[in-house]
């Protein structure tokens, strides 16, 4: 077991272990005694036996249909209504199991119910366990826009068991590999040399392996949330492969997965870099080549216009800059206004397929 | 002009004069260059030429319709249609111009739309300038209960000008003066005395009696808010008369306004202080005289029944204890749970009509 001290502006522990022989333990330790759980069908399916732990505990179980479609306010407002009728309070924590989906809406509806319940994330896909579950973000798409409605809202306990993985499909696994290799290439370059020395061990997801990239990964998280919880300068270095990774995934409707896509971004902002002389062709080629090795897409088969359309929508919907993140050696980034929309344009012929 | 800093989680300013003609000064200084505004019709129809001064800065203006009954998720809903419409993005500034449900509607949509955008208090009724502007406290009615929904958001300026309470009615002036009060008998001694000596000027709603009122009212809740922000225990002191005056509020049926209720509860709880041997007769009777100089009810025509079972929804709501705010002596106040049921019906009885 592995336990990091997050220190935002509210400070809280999460625990990295496999199994969950600790977790009632935890939840005492941390003062967290009466819950009302919110997770997805497939996760409530899948670990059912783990819920019966925590349900003699709990005033009550929301079960979230699966999938994005439901990150909507009608989903919150429902849970408004059973968190009314099971008669949850101000004592109550409200723990989230499940991934970025279930974690974004139990966020939210605790940050808001009764002006800001306790909150325990335990997620349960990779990139949750990377990503998502550290940090506070929260919300849900409103008029088709992603994301739109949201706060920061750090958790009390996060309690990842990479166990969980192991129940993944390949595809989500993978998808997951895209936002940790991010961490590496950007963020930290030992890191980034591990995922190249153990990739056969991650891909086989070995349990002391499993333990050592989530370690790490929220090691970095949790170390850029201190430096800039609020999103407003520095926490954007986390965005590397986010600007046209968002724009392919918006411009494939979504049939792209956001790691998939991410990757695909990775690829080609790091070309961006190498045409800019920041970056060395080995340096390119390593991350190409560790993209590929866990089978993450670094080519797209969609319409450019399409693509640059969505990236300019991105942008207006934050500021009316051109920002991107250019890693400037692997464990380094700079944050750029200055690359022009045609330079991205030249870029993106090359990742056609 | 007089500023209060407060320092809470983010730190920022209150500043409190009689008149618009350093605000737009105050918006720059602070950094606030796109705007987008938010007030209700009975605002806006009052005081059209003081919004005119700040329109042509504003991407947009949402005039909500006046009342509680407008204070629930519809409103916030077309809030944020109209925001994206105007193109609000996390460069603009939200302005809330009018009294506590606009505040509340507007500091939730400026925390929940992108993540939060920042954020400005321009209070307009004496209860809103001297309690619901400070302490970032926003909300909405769900499902009938009363600020269910909601969060704590503090706001980057507060700009309160004193000059907005000589419009209010009578009835809303003096519902103000309740919350002012009670400032008094509970926090600070000085300031009682300052408004059994000053009642006449206050009353005429003289101008340095207004801005030494605000100013006094802004320092307690600032120093209160300091000490406890989200509202887990010191905060609550600011509940004097409130736990009463709730139930009496919602036994009403909202015909008794907010601070009207809070005068009666004043009444009942400094009355249980006095049985208990807390206060002695004259600090009652000081308090008594005081309510009633400002035509404040201490009397209700309602079923004592009624009140003790909303009384006793309402802390549900927050836990099983049974909380109350008692003075001991004016300025001070203890919080206690030892007050039986029976013993608040026996008190009630002697403030029936």
């Amino acid at each position: 077991m592995k336990e990091i001290k997050i220190k935002a502006s509210k400070e809280y522990d999460v625990i990295i272990t496999s199994g969950w022989h600790n977790l009632l333990f935890q939840l005492e330790n941390h003062k967290l005694k009466n819950f009302y759980i919110i997770t997805d069908e497939n996760v409530y399916n899948i670990h059912k036996t783990y819920f019966d732990l925590l349900t003699d505990k709990a005033s009550g179980i929301f079960i979230i249909k699966a999938g994005e479609d439901y990150k909507n306010y009608d989903t919150i407002s429902m849970i408004y209504e059973d968190m009314i009728k099971k008669k949850v309070n101000r004592k109550t924590a409200v723990i989230a199991i499940g991934g970025g989906v279930v974690g974004d809406l139990a966020g939210f509806a605790a940050s808001t119910f009764m002006r800001g319940l306790r909150f325990v994330q335990i997620p349960t896909t990779l990139i949750s366990q990377c990503d998502s579950s550290i940090g506070g973000k929260n919300g849900y798409n409103f008029n088709y826009i992603k994301n739109l409605i949201g706060n920061i809202y750090q958790p009390d306990l996060v309690y990842i068991d990479v166990n969980f993985l192991k129940t993944l499909s390949l595809r989500e696994y993978i998808n997951g590999m895209a936002e940790v290799i991010k961490y590496g290439f950007v963020c930290n370059k030992d890191f980034f040399n591990y995922l190249n020395d153990n990739k056969k061990g991650i891909m086989e997801r070995e349990a002391d392996k499993l333990l050592h990239i989530v370690y790490e990964c929220v090691k970095i998280k949790g170390r850029v949330v201190e430096e800039d919880e609020l999103d407003t300068d520095k926490r954007h270095i986390l965005n590397f492969g986010h600007t046209i990774g968002h724009g392919i995934e918006s411009a494939s409707d979504f049939n792209i997965l956001h790691g998939e896509a991410v990757s695909i971004g990775m690829a080609a902002e790091s070309f961006i870099a190498l045409k800019l002389g920041l970056i060395d062709t080995k340096s390119y080629d390593k991350l190409i080549s560790l993209l590929k090795f866990f089978n993450l897409p670094v080519k797209f088969d969609l319409k450019i216009e399409n693509i640059l359309e969505y990236i300019k929508k991105d942008k207006k919907k934050i500021s009316n800059d051109n920002k991107l993140v250019l890693p400037d050696g692997i464990g380094h980034a700079i944050i750029t206004s200055e690359i022009k929309e045609s330079f991205i344009h030249e870029t993106l012929k090359e990742f056609t397929k």
